[in-house]
């Protein structure tokens, strides 16, 4: 079974559906402007600045505000420790998971 | 990298770092009492009567109320459809880590 210790190790701010979906998302692209986010992730603009708000406040995403062709353009970016912590988290998923599975 | 899609499959009720506590406990054990539960996961009364609420109204888990030796036991157990929300839950999982990690 799962180790209670294991599952109390859980990072929440990485956890939570809609922000493990941002940090999936930049693990794989440099950066990613907040609309691509949006829209692959399915988000309201209020839900994605919420959860963009926390991740930068953990330290793990940094956002850049710019202009393109007169527009604004806010692109994010994982940060070291954002990596660190995201490759914790997943190493602790594939320890909950081959703890679950029956023997 | 992760499928977004894969990401919205993920069901909340499950996920939720407590109740993934709880529903991996169950796993494990045919039965559990609520004291078992609290002090494993390290809840308190209100945190943990909350998630099983939402835990038995997904269907996930069964209650049971009686009496040992005068003093009330409360009792939670996996439903079948727990044990097979929970399974679907962990191949997910499963995908995820795997899909995450870089070539």
């Amino acid at each position: 079974g799962v180790n209670p210790e294991t599952l109390l190790q859980i990072d929440r701010v990485i956890h939570e559906r809609g922000r493990l979906g941002i940090m999936s998302m930049l693990a794989a692209s440099p950066e990613l402007s907040f609309i691509e986010l949006r829209e692959t992730l399915q988000m309201t603009d209020g839900n994605l600045t919420t959860h963009i708000r926390t991740l930068q406040e953990a330290g793990y995403v940094s956002v850049a505000k710019s202009y393109r062709d007169k527009r604004r353009l806010t692109t994010v970016s994982m940060t070291v420790g954002g990596r660190r912590a995201f490759n914790n988290y997943l190493a602790l998923l594939e320890r909950i998971v081959k703890d679950a599975k029956p023997l």
